[in-house]
């Protein structure tokens, strides 16, 4: 049985796209009381971008903080202050950051039209109803938000998406000139979610030809970005982080996605840089892809922080590992269905105090 | 300005994918008088891929010739046939074939919700009501046609397609498996389409870097496909296909396509066949691509009718020229804003005649 995947059906690529977001968004404002909410990370506020809005009548600004990745907590108070603030649903949600305002948008999206807490639909096909229009504009590239199917969220008891059909947005706006003041090392960090996603669902068990073509296309463009100089690397990386995300159809990721999970879980680390710590000590499962990992980081003069578990007790370490090895698909991808004789928790623990 | 780009929403990929066929439409019967309607290609007839179609209760089989590729004529007949078969419209209509077999579903399904002859609509954005949900099948790969937004029709007047947001499938079914029983020659020219459709958009003056990726890691498919050995071949044309139908969105094919639509209109050439006609005598235009496509050949074994415009009239002649240079889009794609005086009537002609 082959999953029948669902694509975001809408996009639009170019330099200066942002542009024509009123146009787009004017097509879904059904009568003068609709609504738009534009959920935007909050290091935008005061910056020329917000300027650009395309903010009208009764449009809701909504900066949203992301030094912490998205709790469920934080999606149920944002969906309360949009129900507070107005008795109809708005007519759409436009998210505009990197990956945390990307999932805040696809929550938000999806809760207005459930009920209860974003914490109930932690899993995967929980959501019943329909989320509302939702459109995604990232600034940062590599996270795959845009096009996946999945809305990352911490919870009370565990970080897990809420994936469904529905998660998906409507319309993807790629601008790559969105890119142009990310700093170094984010962008870095977020451009290597890509490039290890799609080492890991290219090394893996699941793969197929449909993946694969996107997959190594995405590795391609990765490699010119972070290893060779081309006047439209943004252009590159955004095309790279679509194509990787679109690989996930018939993939997985592996290793190293897994035990990123557990630094976010337990240390609060961000996804991206979590995930180039954590590959940083898999050289024996992925041995090419951290040679060039490293090549990579040496061009950039990237240097990722170290002993981040040395304080930790553990009982800390025992959850961070639980936390890990809980993603059953992601290491039957990477080693196979006997896959926990291999990976152990006494191993992981050694990956963990490591890094 | 950039085009938002609507692309088929729902994809399944995979060996014995077309098993799961009856799944997909359960989802889309939404009563037990709900029909649909299979649009196949008569070289099926009694073929086993026949018997295995999910048929339940009403469903019609509607077996379609593309002996000739189609007609508006035809399309007006067939929607005629469903109206008199049934009083409801049906839920649904899947195409199985090749290019013609799914240009003919997709122009069926727009015109059960649309008024007039098909040929009323040969054009940009005339359909004004959404297509009834359709499906496509190939068992063909290179056209591109699962993925187009056009149905590409000849009329009393010119052959043009169908375009609109409309016309493309709601689903697509991609299994490699049903490519096995091609005919080698329909196999090789129907792959061209895509490989020279990759060159043309790729050399072109519209190219940006979302149309750049796909159009890339189709062509590099297509290489691995017609000049190496790979088992699992089919897939890879079948990806190809898609990546080259995709690649569209911001590109466009050339002056092979454009040749190659003379050569439909006035002589009834398949466009498959028409294109590696044409893109044999465009070595001045595409060196590299034409160069390769001889390897190509050779390497299977293909020998191109020659000769083809020897017995026909001045009239005939003229009327080719004046199909071909009417597709001014292909044409500025190729050479510019000043192509009419680099691509002139005669020099256009002076092709069609070594042909």
């Amino acid at each position: 049985m082959y999953r029948n995947f669902k694509i975001v059906p809408n996009i639009i690529f170019g330099r200066g796209a942002f542009n024509q977001l009123d146009d787009i968004l004017q097509t879904r404002r059904p009568g003068k009381d609709a609504y738009m909410v534009f959920v935007i990370d909050d290091v935008f506020t005061g910056k020329p971008l917000e300027g650009r809005l395309p903010l009208k009548g009764r449009d809701l600004l909504l900066r949203v903080n992301v030094d912490d990745e998205p709790k469920t907590s934080y999606i149920d108070a944002l969906v309360a202050q949009i129900r507070a603030y107005h008795s109809e649903t708005p007519a759409g949600i436009v998210g505009i950051g990197g990956g945390s305002a990307m999932d805040i948008a696809k929550a938000v999206s999806l809760m207005l039209n459930n009920p209860g807490s974003s914490a109930d639909y932690q899993g995967w096909d929980l959501i019943n109803n329909p989320a509302v229009y939702h459109v995604a504009v990232p600034t940062l590239a590599g996270t795959g938000a845009e096009i996946s199917r999945t809305a990352i969220l911490t919870g009370p008891v565990k970080k897990l998406g809420i994936n469904s059909d529905y998660t998906l947005f409507d319309q993807i706006l790629l601008d790559p000139e969105l890119l142009a003041g990310v700093p170094k090392d984010q962008w870095f960090y977020t451009g290597m979610d890509c490039y290890i996603h799609d080492v890991e669902s290219l090394a893996g068990t699941f793969i197929n030809e449909f993946s694969k073509a996107y997959g190594e296309k995405s590795l391609e463009l990765c490699r010119q970005v972070f290893l060779e100089d081309h006047p439209d690397k943004d252009d590159k990386l955004m095309m790279a982080s679509y194509f990787g995300g679109m690989s996930i159809a018939y993939s997985q990721v592996g290793a190293c996605h897994a035990l990123s999970y557990g630094l976010s879980y337990v240390l609060g680390i961000h996804h991206g840089i979590g995930c180039c710590i954590a590959f940083d000590y898999l050289d024996e499962i992925y041995p090419a892809g951290v040679a060039e990992f490293r090549q990579m980081m040496a061009r950039h003069d990237i240097s990722l922080p170290r002993n981040l578990t040395r304080d930790l007790g553990q009982a800390a370490m025992e959850k961070m590992v639980t936390t890990a090895l809980g993603l059953v698909p992601l290491w039957e991808n990477c080693l196979g269905p006997d896959w926990a004789g291999i990976m152990t928790r006494e191993r992981t623990m050694e990956l963990y105090r490591r890094m």
